[in-house]
């Protein structure tokens, strides 16, 4: 599972509260401590109105102060992105592309050149409409991005595909999260190679217990393809239920990962 | 999900400490504290080797004083399950019969009997050789057992199918928890009045832990087709996740159940 800390981003009232008063110590400590946890990149996401690449480039160059661990540069603004990617010493992700308006074809060239090769891209599912209700609406959109891709000669192995993790408290009669999970188990069997994320949190927002509809979500996510995910990798429980949902579906022969993640502390 | 409530059980050693001195309130505190909870069922094993009938006689009487919640008479012999059902004063589940000796042959017609109509049944899918290795072998003994049932016309839905949950720390290359579920896939789809069932905790037998591996396997089981689980219902995490894995496949509109079970305390 690659892993994408999310604790850096603005729109969490502490970490706004921290950019707006420029508290570097705050961007560090949880910068250190969400790798020191195991992520594989530390999302950074600004969420300002104005400033944005000022900020992103203090958050950037804070994070990478106390770790080599690659940047998740997370912007609805495609142009901030691709503004703060040369601040960044290694390749991370450009967080992130969707079908709304131009973004694709703003995002891809620069993507595409030889010196950008190493850098991963999350698509959103979503277009100009907003989030498709149904799952065919998304594969859909997913289908433009990755014809998009192809036509601008960008590995499918760099693409982290988020379907839109949505709260599952106002889906409909007998829905639950099967518009996301039917769009995962799709790309798994049409797209092997690409990776399948989302930000596990978002399924149990406005829900009582959040932790607890968190971990059956990511056990189905995990179950339907899921490979990659934005999280809180301080989370031990959600860290142990994903390595234990991994050895259910076959992925951990004799549960040896599972109990050296847990000798090593990753869980309890 | 039919909850049956596992901890009076004989092979749990405080229980079996409880049962030799004869402990009478350690038996009726976790009856009531296990009902209150919200268990449909009480399951009652002795796991002793003599008196089987006195100490199961003896049990039953001490939870029938506490709750009218209807109990699970829990024994590898089925002649001592039917020496125990004229002791309950509501029909319950006979646990078990499976597809070993002459088990069904003697279990069969007694609870074919009218009288004994409203008993259900727990079926465990192994046969003289032990537990079979494969889904397909496991399917054989479920698919014996139901032209057995069929044959004393025995109603399908009074049949509980345990597919015999093991540990999964000594499954081979790549297999998972993917015979048992595929066992519950396979009833679920060919026969959809039976009730899916098994003793989670089996699950994580010699894995750290454990809870979490059980959280992770419960979610999968119930996406399989599980509706009937043999717990511990004063797990409140456990019941957590049970209903949110509920909601997560359709069968909780607005996750209602799930926010009314928070409210009543059922998990936190």
């Amino acid at each position: 599972m690659i892993i994408i800390a999310e604790k850096l981003n603005g729109s969490i009232p502490s970490c706004a509260a921290a950019i707006a008063s420029r508290d570097e110590s705050y961007i560090k400590d949880l910068a250190k401590r969400q790798a020191d946890a195991g992520a594989d990149f530390i999302d950074c996401c600004a969420s300002v109105r104005e400033n944005e690449h000022e900020v992103l480039a203090w958050m950037i160059n804070a994070i990478q102060s106390v770790t080599d661990c690659p940047i998740s540069i997370d912007s609805p603004d495609v142009s901030a992105i691709i503004n703060a990617m040369p601040l960044c010493h290694k390749p991370g992700i450009f967080n992130s592309i969707s079908g709304e308006g131009n973004k694709i074809d703003i995002a891809f060239p620069v993507l595409a050149k030889p010196e950008n090769s190493k850098w991963q891209i999350m698509a959103l599912l979503c277009d100009d409409t907003g989030i498709p209700k149904t799952a065919e609406k998304r594969i859909e959109v997913f289908d433009t991005i990755m014809a998009k891709a192809e036509e601008y000669g960008i590995d499918e192995g760099r693409i982290h595909v988020d379907p839109a993790v949505e709260m599952i408290c106002t889906t409909d009669d007998g829905e639950g999260a099967s518009v996301i999970l039917d769009v995962m188990k799709h790309i798994k069997k049409t797209r092997p190679n690409v990776n399948i994320s989302g930000a596990i949190s978002n399924i149990s927002y406005n829900l009582p217990a959040r932790r607890l509809v968190n971990q059956a979500f990511v056990v189905l996510a995990i179950n339907a393809g899921m490979s990659s995910t934005v999280l809180d990798p301080l989370n031990k429980d959600l860290r142990g239920i994903i390595l234990a949902a991994e050895a259910m579906i076959g992925l951990d022969d004799y549960c040896a990962e599972y109990v050296s993640a847990y000798r090593e502390g990753v869980f309890q």
